[in-house]
């Protein structure tokens, strides 16, 4: 039995009309394997919800919560299935408890843990196609769980996990992974394939067709990925292990975050210890630091520290940095226009020299730097905003993506 | 442990402000009882789901059906559920799967059968308050079912038999049950007490507050019910049992139809079992006829026979008569401009003289009576729909419900 996985996103189920489109695309999968599709919300549903628990309260219980949103999926599945019903095949909808799929740790924030493959097994083998709630789970009290947002692509990789499939195609809205976001730069191509530790990357510094959590699952479990367009037929991007991929490239993708801020702390009494005294208050406040540089400072007393997080965390980060008695600077300065531009590429590994060429290729073109933060296949820079689209541009064509 | 159920319908909880008034009702009883909440879905959205079905086909699955329309108590138990914990009540949503609450029968017209008490008694016995979702069930291969429009009412008196309950009051958009409805009749007065078999005859005759089939539930199982509104705080209408009723009036209430279609056939060639050629056929698809009256033929060869049926059945209704090769008749007429008019009282069973009070009243008005059916505690009349609103206020002030 070969098994493919199928996942819908929101805007593929969006309309009855999608929903009659997304029919259609099963149907033509389903002659050669057997197929398991997980679906999302129709786009719009889940949020509707949201602001319905919000009207209620900011701090709405979060087991209702699961149980508010989860019905979004339920509306979604039976309408998918019943139009494959009414194209004469043979299907059914499936809620995470009637398989059960049962999930592990916080209500919003859960796990899937185990797939109970016996009902579903059965199922496919008399040829049917299980259209599955993706996005929910039960715990072990059989409460309804959901997975965080855009929780349904983990659905869809557990599931080709479980079952293991031959591969899940994540049918969404674009056509693809490309080079750099399309809506910034023109001349963007899109990735025929791309590793898992790329992708990563791409998801983690701002490729949004994704959830780098996902990712992370597809890549421990090995799961070969495509993502194509449920709106266009034309082939995706193959997601998979780097030594399935053929490519000369050395870098494979730009990405670019446009929510980032800049804080300063000029005049930091310097003492072992003091980078933990400024950011453990912030990590426990959940907020996310990011790029981080300390000048060294001349006379062996004082310091500036310079580092970024997300702009929508900048009134908590003075707040916690102004309260912070373990701490004493002489000014805080900080910078909302800033974005974080950064070259992705298994083929930097064994290519020396990246780094000067995209600083060089930055410096030419008058961009100035502003902090810099390295991993083994990728370089972060911090630029000013209005710079933004001339350093993708300039970064695309040094580095052959055209 | 004293047990009260409250239900509460789609116009209760059919917006965020409605939620928080509903769950400020349910507070105010769970100082003295244990309290079980039952609710509908939010209003429209029921309605929403099933335009959305349509959309996709006609004959969409029972089975998805029932699954999606389901969804619609989800949203709205959890809403109330985070509501109440909101307000500082320990509370949560319940599924039917959860409970469970198993149904049999098919798809769309199940019924409940058994409810599993251990999982609610010990959630009651805690303090928590349970809203339970109305309308659906689950049946033993865990598929999701539901009890049909109106279902939920059905839903509260069976939580009341299983859990032997004190009262069901059902929470509504309107005050109670009118001696008349208060959109054709200015003077119409609220019932205080009404027997099960009068509600049952309202119900059936038109009175659209409760469904016949959730009466017919309460009376075999003695669940006293009251009737109110959420929207204001007034006494509503209690439903109970005869003897629990003082009354000293004939007549409880007045109700009438506004889509039935009266049939007539002239001219039938009269044998025995005539009748039944003419009305299986109609009944195998599903046409109810109401009232028929047949004219004994002179010569013993033909008769004319008229009834009625519901006017959305008459297209169905003549093909059926005008394909059946059972029966000859010259002439098929039919009008759709009728209404039929019903006195409704347990009174009318010991007082001699009803009918004949009903007939004269119509007649001092000039009201021609078409055709008439009788049970024991109503008297139905068919008259010309123009007069409808004159039938009701000479027979409101005929048997004194002013």
């Amino acid at each position: 039995m070969k098994i493919i996985v199928l996942k819908f996103g929101g805007t593929s189920v969006g309309s009855i009309k999608r929903i009659k489109k997304v029919a259609g695309i099963i149907k033509s999968y389903a002659k050669k394997y057997n197929v398991i599709v997980l679906s999302s919300a129709m786009s719009g549903t889940t949020n509707n919800l949201i602001n319905m628990s919000k009207n209620i309260s900011e701090s709405f219980s979060d087991r209702e919560y699961d149980t508010l949103v989860s019905a979004g999926e339920q509306i979604s599945c039976s309408l998918l299935a019943g139009q494959l019903i009414e194209k004469g095949m043979k299907s059914r909808s499936w809620m995470a408890w009637q398989i059960p799929i049962v999930t592990e740790g916080q209500h919003k924030y859960s796990r899937i843990k185990v797939i109970n493959k016996v009902k579903i097994l059965k199922y496919l083998k008399s040829g049917g196609i299980p259209i599955i709630a993706g996005f929910q789970g039960i715990d072990k009290k059989l409460n309804i769980t959901t997975i965080g947002r855009g929780g349904t692509d983990s659905s869809a990789i557990m599931f080709a996990k479980f079952f293991k499939a031959d591969r899940c195609i994540i049918y969404t809205d674009v056509e693809g992974i490309y080079t750099t976001d399309p809506n910034k730069l023109k001349t963007a191509k899109k990735i025929k394939n791309i590793s898992y530790e790329e992708m990563l990357e791409m998801a983690s510094l701002g490729s949004k067709v994704m959830q780098p959590h996902s990712i992370q699952d597809a890549r421990l479990n090995r799961i070969n990925i495509e993502v194509k367009s449920s709106f266009v037929n034309k082939p995706g991007t193959f997601i998979t292990k780097r030594k399935n991929i053929i490519n000369n490239k050395i870098i494979t993708g730009i990405s670019s975050t446009d929510n980032d801020a800049k804080v300063t702390l000029i005049g930091v009494k310097d003492r072992p210890g003091i980078a933990a005294s400024i950011f453990k208050p912030l990590s426990k406040n959940s907020i996310n630091v990011d790029m981080v540089v300390q000048n060294i400072s001349s006379n062996g007393k004082e310091t500036d520290l310079t580092f970024t997080i997300k702009s929508y965390d900048l009134i908590k980060t003075k707040k916690i940095l102004n309260n912070n008695k373990n701490i004493t600077f002489k000014k805080l300065i900080f910078d909302k226009n800033v974005s974080k531009v950064s070259i992705i590429g298994v083929g930097m590994v064994t290519t020396p020299g990246v780094t000067f060429r995209m600083f060089q290729a930055l410096a030419e073109k008058k961009i100035n730097i502003q902090v810099i933060s390295t991993s083994e296949i990728k370089i972060s820079v911090l630029i000013n905003r209005s710079n933004i689209t001339k350093a993708i541009k300039c970064l695309h064509k040094e580095f052959n993506l055209e």
